[in-house]
């Protein structure tokens, strides 16, 4: 016996070296109401630390995750993107029900398959697509309470709908992002951006290469202004134009927003 | 000050005789989840309780709320309607706000208006109208858990579709009654029974007169051993004919469950 340990003691370092370093690319679903987003954090709950832990339970210790969208406190996910690193070696096949045996029931593994060498989910992502949820009631809906922001006035969605259209395709967004990038350009590609009204919900879905911090979140507020009536379809161009965080409408709160899926 | 005491003491009674009883008619919308359905309880939260408790604050302490249906623990509501009777003066039209300020956010006040006088809610109705939400994909999904049931097996929408037409129309619906109806009828008409699939849930719509105990929930129960093919679309048919409940499937769980509506 201690001649096994010692022998394994020495070979660890070895082994850990050799072992074979596997990525597995996981499509996760959650609702974002009870964690502070997506990136882990020594003292609260969140979708990555709670992941980590099930996935270290069950692949080993070195296990790390990576999600392709780091989403804010409360922001819910249909199809958010995970790549895992790990030197465990169960089948992929058998991950998405070992996983959800382990993990709380608001979050949920939809599919697990073997990613190619060094596949990294956040930074293969070519396209994310957002989806914001307004609740235009006279009252909250009880039911939608959330996943949705509720805005007691009815909105007009078409003069919405004209106003975010400026910010289609290539733009400098520093008008609609939360703090300066550190190091990285405010150049985004919205590739989609519509606006879709059914009964008293409004849906603003929005596809981009790549988003700034509360960016969706701030395009929907400067919308709400607009559907409301405060400003014309043609103050959100001119908010664009002049790239100053100051001149945009208020975030939208978080609750409203969900991650639909990423593209790679 | 003695005097107006004492002859508002004399005077309480008459006033209380002669005070004239308002009905108001409440639509109300709630997410079931954290209640022990709608009746008042002494030791549990239910929706009657609380709004109750929210109505007698704010129109006096003999105010009694009647709803059009008892749903169960866990069943939620669209557009379930409430007579209050009460001797509180407060106009129909400020009730909506008042009340929702001191309502808990997931139960809503949508609508309030005088009613004619002897309006029953409950006895009043005509007809009324549920959802049952059906979560058939691999993965629960978890912005649905509370409002819809995971059966983790594709179900055939066109078979249930076929063996739940049977139970259009006027019949005994005893085989679905979750106990014999204390002197009441176990015959009901349905009017109108939907299955409708769309991607991963299935949605059953069913209206009706009137509905025996949980007789939503074991009609969707026995819909569901149809769709997984292990029984015959006729089967249902022959479960309404013998009028057996020990012959019909599973009670399906209760958050699946929403009422629609109620027709006067």
């Amino acid at each position: 016996m201690a001649r096994a340990r010692s022998a394994r003691g020495v070979a660890a370092p070895l082994a850990r070296i050799a072992a074979p370093l596997r990525i597995l690319r996981l499509v996760l679903a959650y609702d974002g109401t009870a964690y502070a987003g997506w990136q882990i954090q020594p003292t609260a709950a969140t979708v990555q630390g709670v992941l980590t832990a099930a996935a270290r339970t069950l692949l080993g210790a070195t296990t790390r995750v990576t999600g392709a969208s780091r989403t804010d406190a409360g922001v819910h996910a249909r199809r958010q993107v995970v790549s895992v690193r790990t030197e465990g070696t169960l089948p992929a096949a058998a991950v998405v029900r070992a996983l959800n045996a382990r993990l709380p029931p608001d979050i949920r593994v939809r599919a697990a398959a073997e990613a190619p060498p060094g596949f990294d989910a956040r930074r293969a992502a070519r396209a994310k697509r957002y989806a914001y949820l307004i609740d235009d009631g006279p009252v909250a809906d009880p039911l939608l309470r959330r996943y949705a922001w509720h805005v007691p006035v009815r909105l007009d969605a078409a003069r919405m709908r004209g106003a975010l259209a400026a910010l289609r395709g290539r733009h400098d967004f520093s008008a609609f992002c939360a703090a300066a990038g550190r190091g990285t350009t405010p150049v985004c590609d919205i590739g989609a951006l519509h606006v879709l009204r059914r009964r008293e919900r409004i849906a603003i879905v929005v596809s981009a290469d790549r988003f700034l911090h509360h960016m969706v979140r701030n395009i929907v507020g400067s919308g709400v202004v607009v559907g409301r009536g405060a400003r014309d379809p043609g103050w959100v161009g001119d908010v664009l134009a002049s790239r100053d965080r100051r001149r945009a409408g208020p975030t939208a709160p978080a609750h409203g927003l969900t991650l639909l899926r990423v593209v790679y």
